[in-house]
């Protein structure tokens, strides 16, 4: 668990993209970004206050979040005197760098001297058990994609707040790198141990009151052969409710995997619900959320009109239109 | 790569079950048995030559296999002197114990000092890839069960067996730690990190031979909610051109899950086919493997030729009738 709120470190970073990791943060968890600091140079800006580190430990903010990419996977001198400094104020660090906060030595020492920590968002910290596959109480809400980066987290996250502008008792459960930083905690599932992947599902989504709803962030695709088995760790561990099935329309191949095709709606819906009906029988598929970002807006609409004929089911793409209609699927369970 | 032949310390076993892993070291790889080392009070047998360490050097072992499990998880100091003396003859060390070999710092020293290497095969040693999903040549065969444990490394080591009689071209292909010591190698797969389960099976199975088969063993099962993404992950990793079902038909719910029945042949095959034809669109279903163990001669006789009847397949008890009719199955295609 990371404490909030965040003062969130954009570094020297070159254009705005390198930001978007701070940006989810500032999107998705406003009350979360206290402010931003920027180092010479840097071409990013998240629109809210800068700030020097004591005036953002004045303002409240527990933890200096890494929201940028780093160059070349090295920890450069320059970000190393921030944040030492920032240790030295009484900031915790966290990170979802490949290169790991715990590896550098002087990073450590000074962690260790000021009783700070380091986290590094993409290890395990914690030992998971293995799954029991004990129905929990509550309800829980899975997206799964015909591919990988459809556009899943976009959704959970949209669907988060959805239900909460309807008074829907709500939790976004993050299960990658910057689910994890934009929220404070959760699961990096890729880096888990194979027998424990399911069991850290469940540890993410305990039992709760039986009109909470866990959000659960999907990743990979039961249709993506190298990610496949951390899809379906999440559809037994999570032991969905409701499963939302995500789309890009205009992929010409699996992402990385250039000699396979993308699979239908059709076919997603027909192999995931199956299998998630396995560990909870009383699964249903509520709801299409289609990523149309290289579609115009009439495209847009014509598609996803033509996925609600067919499936039967209400589609949207949460980014242009919202994700309440598939809050509504959700409470009308 | 663990090095072969083997001396097996059976220990201080205290009955023959607690040395299975060298019985199936004896049973399945016999010209990698030289020998075994037992301590007094040993109550195991593999009806295999005692040997002191010096005369299994002597014999040609290069590596001192643990295959007995040890009590209480912790490597007593009987059992140490006798594993120091070895790597001091000049024996590497192998191991499946929960509890590593190289978290003994007694047993490093040593290990250091005399260049011998300590094999703990619970732990990855390889920096798998992440799998590509590319075709790639020669054969693979891969038993799915309908549970955990239903005799999936049994069925792959039989058929192993049985299509070397045959002059066919195969390698069993190991999955789990008794697999590995059988063999000296293979790929720890529920140690293996979620984003590199699949690529760490591509890697265990590559270009090969057009007429060559990996007979790659199993793990787990799509509908055993706490391992089904290991299971995925062989599933599209291994890119598999055939299936053994396998089962176990008397066990009255999932192994380790009291409110999860076990699923009939059928509901494996439609939900395990379709999964794999994503990796392998030419993949079959050849066969089936059934463990009769709990059934008399004539029930599983009787049951046996029910289910073939029934799924149009041949079905077999590797252990009661060997495997030479999936071996006919494989060479058919």
């Amino acid at each position: 668990m990371i404490e909030t709120p965040y003062l969130l470190f954009l570094g020297d970073a070159p254009d705005q993209l390198a930001a978007k990791v701070a940006q989810g943060i500032k999107d998705w968890r406003p009350e979360n970004a206290v402010g931003q600091y920027r180092m010479e140079g840097c071409k990013a800006d998240l629109g809210i206050a800068d700030m020097t580190l004591t005036e953002a430990r004045e303002a409240g903010a527990k933890t200096l979040v890494i929201g940028v990419a780093n160059r070349g996977g090295v920890i450069s001198q320059e970000w190393k005197k921030v944040l030492v400094m920032a240790l030295e104020e009484g900031f915790d660090l966290a990170s979802g760098l490949h290169n790991l906060l715990r590896d550098e030595p002087d990073l450590v020492a000074v962690a260790e001297a000021t009783g700070r920590s380091l986290h590094d968002v993409r290890v395990p910290e914690v030992d998971y058990p293995i799954a029991n596959g004990v129905k929990r109480s509550g309800k829980r809400v899975l997206a799964v994609g015909t591919d990988c980066s459809v556009g899943k987290m976009y959704t959970a996250l949209a669907l988060d707040n959805a239900m909460r502008e309807r008074g829907m008792k709500s939790t976004f459960r993050a299960t990658g790198q910057t689910g994890i930083l934009i929220t404070g905690d959760g699961v990096p599932l890729d880096a888990v141990v194979a027998d424990f992947m399911a069991g850290s599902v469940e540890w993410l989504t305990p039992d709760n009151d039986d009109d909470h709803w866990d959000i659960i962030e999907g990743q990979g695709s039961v249709f993506h052969v190298s990610y496949s088995g951390v899809t379906m760790a999440l559809i037994h561990g999570g032991q969905p409710d409701a499963l939302i099935l995500s789309h890009e329309p205009t992929r010409a191949h699996m992402r990385g995997l250039p000699d396979y095709e993308v699979p239908t709606l059709e076919a997603l819906r027909d192999t995931a619900l199956p299998l998630a009906r396995v560990a909870n029988p009383a699964c249903q598929v509520v709801g299409i959320s289609v990523n149309t970002q290289h579609m115009s807006e009439d495209e847009a609409a014509a598609y996803l009109a033509g996925v609600e004929a067919r499936m039967g089911l209400p589609a949207v793409d949460p980014f242009r239109h919202g994700a309440a209609r598939l809050a509504d699927a959700l409470a009308a369970i």
